[in-house]
């Protein structure tokens, strides 16, 4: 704790004018492989990431949910390793492993002991063109699927809710179809379309390598070289160009009732835009809006107006997550206090929206805020493994390490001005869904 | 008239258990193309039409339009007819043409003295593979189109309301994309995304030929042998299976404020089935509950209760049309009358509903209903148009000759107890889009 402070301070005053200097060498193969590495000797440990350019907003349509099953049989064999093996042998070693899929990339994470990086790397790169998958693994994993899908949506209101208001988002992208797939398309998954989607898309051209912790930038180049560099890229990489909005003319609403809801809330997306590549300030400023409107703790404009002043909500937030390839959206949520309804929740986070449109940005609020946000940042770039997840992701939408580089001093630089500018442009709700989440129908 | 009501009787007499007999030939050519034939000697015209397997909903996402931009398209020129020509030749054959799209199809028609027959099929076949396109074609034509949907959409409140509500319909399937194609989408097409598509599907064995009036099926046959016979196939026709919806778990609702909006409406469509090749049972008992709930006339359930009992609404009415390849909507309407709300006008609409679904189908409505579609079949019938159109559409989106032989007994063989089992199933607000149009935002 003592050293994050210190860090902290020492970052914070050398932090004027400039992008702070993460420890951070890049490179590209032959083959494509885009390679960064970060170093931090603190202890001897490392983080070893492949992050493919893939998610599941490249689908093609009807076979939803293809990303996040190829994620899971990652996981069967190959000529070197034996079905259901890999996990078991970084355990063996000491470290452990994960994997997740997004609209937008699918990526492999390892955390060992700084001296078991090139097994990791062996065992990488032989299933990023080596997989092997028998009809059993398929038909086997694929129930898995079903189950977790059974478990995580089917029978969560919340997560059933969310589904459709973002299919109700999107009247065109291809965000508006669940990561994890509809239940009807998953179950009709082959093995066939798992290999063809992996031969496309899983190689050195369309991947990056993110190597974080007790490592050297040469040795880190040597083994990728030695491991990586044999793979030969894929010629079925194409441009993600997803199909893009049509302009949002109305607001939908949607109430969505099931009787295991026991806190009711009121949710809205509103369409907004992303960080583009040399081009992050729009998005600076709605995280600055987030955090202003509903970041977490209790000095946020709708904590004050909404929990402590009126008691209308148990709580009220706002998130936005600028790090996609495309527009995605900007949110608001409020869960009532007991007796309060939905709509008179809602009329009430109406009416703080209004009147922040109207009043302006509060300069104590935005000084704290943006303390808080260059404090968070610091954190952040003091956890090798956080900092490795932030270029991996980063780099797999199509920014640059240089976007990485100057996201602090962006975020920094976002004046009061350019809050209200954005607040304006995105809550508009003729680009938003609305849903309510509540116990009975009766309560609509 | 007399004529009509004549040859209703006749065959309404006749009709007992058995389809009505149209004087119908098919032939299917060597490469693929389906050719039906309707004999009718009355006048000595004859109505030329080519429909095409592929619409709008076949497009792949990103290039909506394109299949209807292909349709105007189709009147540039070939080696053999100058661009602009062929609908000038028709015209000075004394004739007229016309073309149209829809999500399942592209139709081309002619109608011409019988004798110009062979000029229709030389032309129609020469446009089916040898279609020319310059640059110049393709820009001027784009701009034509876009100032179509100027015209027909973007000026339209109503027309936009529509869209946006089957964007929000569709949670997953292709009918959410309008047909005419997003703006942004259409001003990308390009002469190259035009004859992709132009030449993956337009040719024989994606087509069916449908002649109408003063000919014979021999005659037919072998001029269709002559002109379309030479054709090659497409190699590039592939299923039409196109994404299906996930579970629709949640009413959506919009509310589309423009000031040019002179008469408020309340609009709603439910997701529903459509015909299938021998299985058009409960599409017919879909078509029957729209016309008994608002049917055309003064006598349907809505007209009842809405207009005349209450004065609630100056109309109701209810829509459905079961020919498409996929699951599209039941829809309902209502225009309140002076000085009652969107919000009250809907709620009359819904207690209609309710009490219908509860009290169940009024056996002399029923009755009534049942002898108007007869008539109203019977009347179809006797244009040999309209049965053109009425084969091709059908042939054109997967169902049977003998399906459409079929369907006007299987109207006759719907039971009250069919459209009960059929309304209770359709009319589930979880399934649909409820849409207001009304003048002012504060109408909310």
């Amino acid at each position: 704790m003592l050293r994050f402070i210190g860090l902290g301070l020492a970052a914070a005053l050398s932090w004027t004018g400039q992008a702070m200097a993460d420890a951070v060498s890049t490179f590209t193969l032959d083959n494509g492989l885009e390679v960064v590495v970060i170093e931090d000797h603190r202890a001897p440990v490392v983080v070893h990431m492949v992050w493919y350019r893939i998610g599941a907003a490249d689908e093609s349509a009807g076979h939803s949910g293809i990303a996040h099953f190829l994620e899971h049989l990652m996981f069967k064999g190959t000529d070197e390793v034996a079905s259901g093996d890999f996990s078991a042998i970084v355990e063996a070693q000491g470290g452990n492993d994960n994997a997740f899929t997004s609209h937008d990339y699918t990526a492999y994470f390892q955390r060992v002991a700084a001296d078991r990086l090139d097994l990791m790397m062996k065992m990488e790169a032989d299933r990023m063109r080596d997989l092997r998958l028998t009809e059993e693994d398929v038909l086997t994993e694929r129930d898995v699927i079903l189950e977790e899908r059974g478990q995580r949506t089917d029978s969560d209101p919340g997560a059933l809710l969310s589904e459709q208001m973002s299919a109700a988002q999107f009247l065109n992208h291809s965000y508006g179809v669940p990561i994890i797939g509809w239940r009807h398309e998953i179950g009709a998954l082959s093995r066939q379309d798992a290999l063809d989607f992996y031969q496309a898309n899983y190689a050195p051209n369309n991947a990056i390598l993110v190597v974080a912790g007790d490592v050297t930038p040469d040795d880190v180049l040597e083994l990728a070289k030695t491991h990586y560099g044999p793979l030969a890229p894929s010629d079925r990489i194409t441009p993600r160009d997803r199909p893009s909005e049509p302009p949002q003319l109305t607001e939908r609403r949607m109430v969505f009732a099931d009787e295991r809801v026991s806190e009711p809330y009121m949710i809205r997306t509103y369409l907004a835009p992303e960080r583009n590549a040399g081009d992050q300030s729009e998005a600076a400023a709605l995280t600055m809006l987030a955090e202003l409107l509903g970041g977490s703790g209790t000095t946020s404009v709708f904590a004050r107006a909404l929990q402590f002043e009126t008691q209308t909500a148990v709580w009220a937030s706002a998130f936005y997550n600028g790090t996609s390839v495309d527009p995605d959206t900007f949110g608001v949520v409020i869960m009532p206090a007991p007796g309060i309804s939905l709509a008179d929740a809602e009329a009430a986070l109406d009416g703080v929206i209004a009147k922040f449109l109207k009043d302006g940005v509060n300069p104590d609020d935005f000084a704290r805020i943006k303390a808080q946000v260059r404090a968070s940042e610091i954190y952040a770039r003091d956890d090798a493994q956080a900092l490795a997840r932030e270029y991996g992701e980063a780099l797999a939408v199509g920014l640059t390490v240089q976007d990485v580089q100057d996201w602090p001093a962006a975020l920094q630089a976002v004046t009061p001005e350019d809050v209200m500018a954005a607040a304006h442009k995105v809550l508009d709700r003729k680009q938003a869904v609305t849903g309510w989440l509540t116990q009975e129908e009766a309560a609509e």
